[in-house]
């Protein structure tokens, strides 16, 4: 009894074994499921004789109409069989421009290493494992065919994300057709053609869907994720590992906050003291090669990597050189205490309007992030949270305010933010080589209540939106034609609900935001609730912030994932339905990722995976 | 200017570089450290040419009267002066009875695998990296010199952990001469030694503080961490880790809650169908020489493996094999629908004490416990959340309780369930060699008002108090003379504070507690609100609790630390103060855990880091 199983290909009748002479039974289990397809869910059994019971994994690849795919397709039609093969006989045949072409060769790298993940003793031990498998098993070819009709490698507002995918399986073979118009549609469907694979236990091979057909493309154009890098910092290492994580759920852009009030740790070859004050120490930078590393490394995995440059508040250490250098302060309020009466959280810092090197520094900065973040089709100007008490304290600005014959009330200053707003802007289009790109801001002062036309363009400028779901700003916004992201921080701020790090009790965007909460939260909806002459085609979608000030990169994952994951299924399908339906889905996604190797937090017991359906209130 | 630093000794002169060529500025860094003394923090300035600033290691180590201690010893002296050593440089002189000097050459190999982890080179690659040390730094020796008097190298409630520690230093030699009673003494003093070291990043050594004089013991003779296998599996590899951290925070108890309802993970030679039937999956199991390895890793780390058999409630999973074995049922309601009725939580279960052979298999797992767990000086028996209707809507049980005549009342159940609770103290004892053991067993409802002493001795049971800082029940057992833990969820319970695993909103104990909660949870004065004829010394410590249903290895560290060293401060300091005078410390604390390879939670920016005292509120 023990040879057969020990050996070679494992047969049911192995399954049911005794206490060997040590008293360790043998298994697997005495479990085994059975798809109830009425309810889409794995029931757990108790294996009798010879019996039909699968896999968990096995049951679960088409016992729901959506299968395991994460984030869902919009038209998906899945077989009833499998077939096994292993995850080192993968073919493929591309069509597509050259330059697409070279980017497909690098997802398809992407994808057969997902394959390898699955497996467990590959992922050890690749070429040392013979594996036990019969002849018929390690013939079975997985071929891929893509095609590829634009040419365009560049990820804008109007790229075209969609994609077909068709799987067909003859004796010896298993084709996945791929039918793309970008080299960004395809990825994604390199993506859900992963997600159609499973590892099978009982057999030590993959398993795949015999047959498949899915069309796909996403509800909204901009999915993101937000990282901060300034309030505490992340190897280069652990942001790769947050792409991987995205482009396992489809979401197309890393909104890189990689500067603040607290480091500067972006090295800029034109002026590198800003690191050399700012960074927290000479091992937390990112290099050029790095950055440009990581925007190589994102567009691969079909993610654009949006830089932002967060101003004129939220700036500080770093800027400290330029004074011993008889540029005058560039930056006032740095470090300046009480930091209450001077800005939102510690430590202060904002930039100094009086001072006209401040735009020639601004400029370079401009430069040298052209130049990191290259192609940029999209920039993020920041612009939140200016505190006027700080600017308004401070000799040289109150003087020069004066002098201007400004004057010194909120307007006169919002007014001189606004001209500042417009300058970067400019600056930024010259450093950009005259190329006007869209401008990301976050709702703020600029922004509130009968403001943001009379200080910000519409076909300029982009409106993040950072208040609740409740706020009346978003109809205005969206009535006055300004084109908008999502970020409402009652569900989609992920840093909320750990314990408070100034003073005590907890975080100022407490409870928690748990992935039901992150998975309702629909702009369509609350769009809907605030004004009634919307334009739909203005919300460009949605993202979720990782603030840093409580967060590196040992609890990175498991505040990103899989919460993130939630939100991508919300902005690539747009379902009707609430986060229960999806809940078993969900649950198996989890387990996905963690293969991958992602640590996303675990979100029940692991008994409510295998007895899916039961974990209900 | 630049081979004077990229070679050997770095000199103070070699600190202020221009870029070079490539734009990059040399580092370290433009800011340095000054000690403000009357506050025990540490200033960040600029270098201005020739200065004193030190690096913030330096100044931290003794900064602070507590230096950067953790918990903070209960009299302490520390001299202003440091010196630099390699940390392969360490000798040791032991004066102890065998078999405590057997534990306490593993002790060492900690201690001295410590001192590496904190050098980042030496991590990497000890034997190949040659330094750039200067002779006198490579000569200067630390020499550990260890006296135990006591032989004992059992852990009880009664065990001696108090230590003196002094350090002196010659030109060539730093001394640390350590004594205690017992061996668990001994290690908590080789923990504090490595304290009063810390990494010199300007000249790659590490530092000691030339002189010092501690005498140190704890509080409280309980601190303990609860983590729950059951819900979620825990790796060996994991359990270590929470053992390293543990030991770095002078806890005491490991106290495992082995299995549950969920899952029965606990291997067992003489019952193997347990773990066939109750176990995730075949690779989801803690075999016999896991578990006395990890009792060996704890003990070494002078902490007790304290293991829990919850019953009669939280089990199920694991017990499915009896009824084909002919047995009948030994546990009832097990994964019963809907489990609203049943149970807290899903999946429900309970023992059935209408079946006899329950005890002769309760009393079998208590001996194959006994084996792996040996030697048990305190034993748990869980015993909480019990359901009645569970019993009272099941035939067999409520026939049973007709037969014997003892009705269906809520008061007959529960006396079934204080009968059961001595049978089963009896199996244990039994089990244990008939050595007696202090049993605990939680608040329940065998514990409520006017209940306590009517079922339970105070002379063999200690209660773990799970409810809140403001129960009476606190009062009422202490009054009543029953030693107590305390674990009041309010404080202690660090699952809290995330999404719902049932339904939607966040988990039942919500808020997270934040580290500040759990510092100032001061057992003393909660019983002082309560009672005032109390016997402080019936309060023997506490325990923060890690219940898994949302937990596993991917977040496992950061949920535990850094909070679970505010708990250790708590129970081996007990302070006067509230967290804010422990906070920088703590910060500094939280690095040294990330240092020694435990993923602790950031709770701060790495700025409030390098400029303490300046995030308040």
């Amino acid at each position: 009894m023990q040879i057969c199983c020990s050996a070679g290909l494992l047969l049911i009748s192995c399954l049911f074994l005794v206490p060997s002479a040590s008293g360790v039974l043998q298994l697997p289990s005495p479990w085994g499921f059975r798809c109830d397809a009425t309810k889409g869910i794995c029931i757990k059994k108790e294996r009798t004789g010879v019996d039909t019971l699968q896999t968990l994994n096995r049951c679960k690849l088409n016992c729901d109409r959506k299968g395991v795919l994460w984030p869902y397709p919009k038209s998906v039609s899945l077989g009833s069989d499998t077939v096994e093969f292993i995850p080192t006989n993968v073919t493929k045949n591309i069509i597509a421009h050259p330059q697409v072409e070279s980017l497909l060769l690098e997802a398809m790298q992407i994808f057969q290493r997902n394959l390898h993940m699955y497996h467990p003793k590959f992922v050890e031990n690749e070429a040392a494992w013979a594996g036990p498998w019969d002849p018929e098993t390690l013939a079975h070819k997985l071929h891929i065919d893509i095609t590829v009709t634009g040419q365009d490698t560049r990820l804008t507002l109007d790229t075209d994300e969609s994609y077909r995918l068709d799987v067909v399986t003859s004796d010896s073979q298993t084709t996945a057709q791929i039918a793309a118009q970008t080299f960004f549609g395809a990825r994604h469907a390199l993506e859900t053609l992963s997600q159609l694979v499973e590892y099978e236990e009982n057999r030590e091979t993959l398993m795949i869907l015999r047959s498949v057909n899915i069309h796909d493309e996403p509800a909204f154009k901009y999915r993101g994720i937000l990282l901060d890098t300034s309030r505490n910092f992340f190897t280069v290492k652990e942001i790769e590992r947050t792409l991987d994580a995205m482009a396992a759920n489809k979401l197309n852009t890393f909104h890189w906050h990689i500067t603040d009030s607290h480091s500067f740790p972006m090295h800029l070859a034109n002026l590198p003291k800003m690191t050399y004050y700012g960074a927290y120490s000479s091992s937390q930078i990112y290099y050029p090669s790095d950055i440009r590393n990581i925007v190589h490394y994102g567009r691969v995995r079909g993610i654009r990597v949006l830089p932002e440059f967060d101003a004129p508040a939220h700036v500080g250490n770093g800027w400290q050189w330029a004074e011993q250098q008889g540029l005058g302060k560039l930056a006032v309020c740095v470090n300046r205490e009480p930091w209450q009466s001077y800005c939102v959280e510690p430590p202060c810092g904002q930039l100094n309007l009086a001072n006209p090197k401040m735009y020639d520094v601004l400029g370079q900065i401009y430069n040298g992030m052209v130049d990191l973040f290259s192609p940029i089709d999209l920039f993020h100007y920041g612009g939140d949270e200016v505190n006027l008490n700080c600017w308004n304290t401070t000799d040289e600005i109150v003087n020069w305010m004066n002098e201007q014959g400004n004057g010194l009330t909120e307007d006169a200053y919002y007014n001189q933010w606004s001209i500042f707003q417009e300058k970067s802007r400019q600056l930024f289009t010259d450093a950009n080589n005259k190329q006007e790109v869209p401008g990301i801001i976050w709702t703020s002062h600029l922004t509130e209540a009968g403001r943001a036309d009379q200080y910000l363009s519409n076909s300029k400028y982009i409106i993040q939106i950072w208040t609740t779901d409740s706020d009346p700003l978003i109809g205005e916004l969206l009535d006055k034609k300004f084109r908008v992201i999502f970020s409402n921080y009652d569900h989609w701020y992920l840093d909320c609900g750990v314990g408070a790090w100034v003073g005590e009790g907890n975080n100022w965007c407490s409870p928690y935001k748990g992935w039901q909460a992150v998975y309702d939260n629909s702009p369509l909806k609350i769009a809907a609730n605030l004004t009634t002459t919307y334009d739909p085609a203005l919300i460009l979608g949605g993202e979720a912030a990782l603030w840093s000030e409580q967060v590196d990169g040992t609890s990175l994952d498991s505040r990103l994932w899989p919460r993130g994951a939630a939100l991508a299924e919300r902005l690539w399908s747009n379902p009707s339905n609430n986060w229960e339906p999806a809940e078993t889905r969900f649950i198996h996604h989890r387990q996905r990722l963690v293969q991958r190797g992602i640590q996303a937090d675990r979100i029940q017991p692991q008994w409510c995976h295998q007895n899916e359906g039961l974990c209900y209130l």
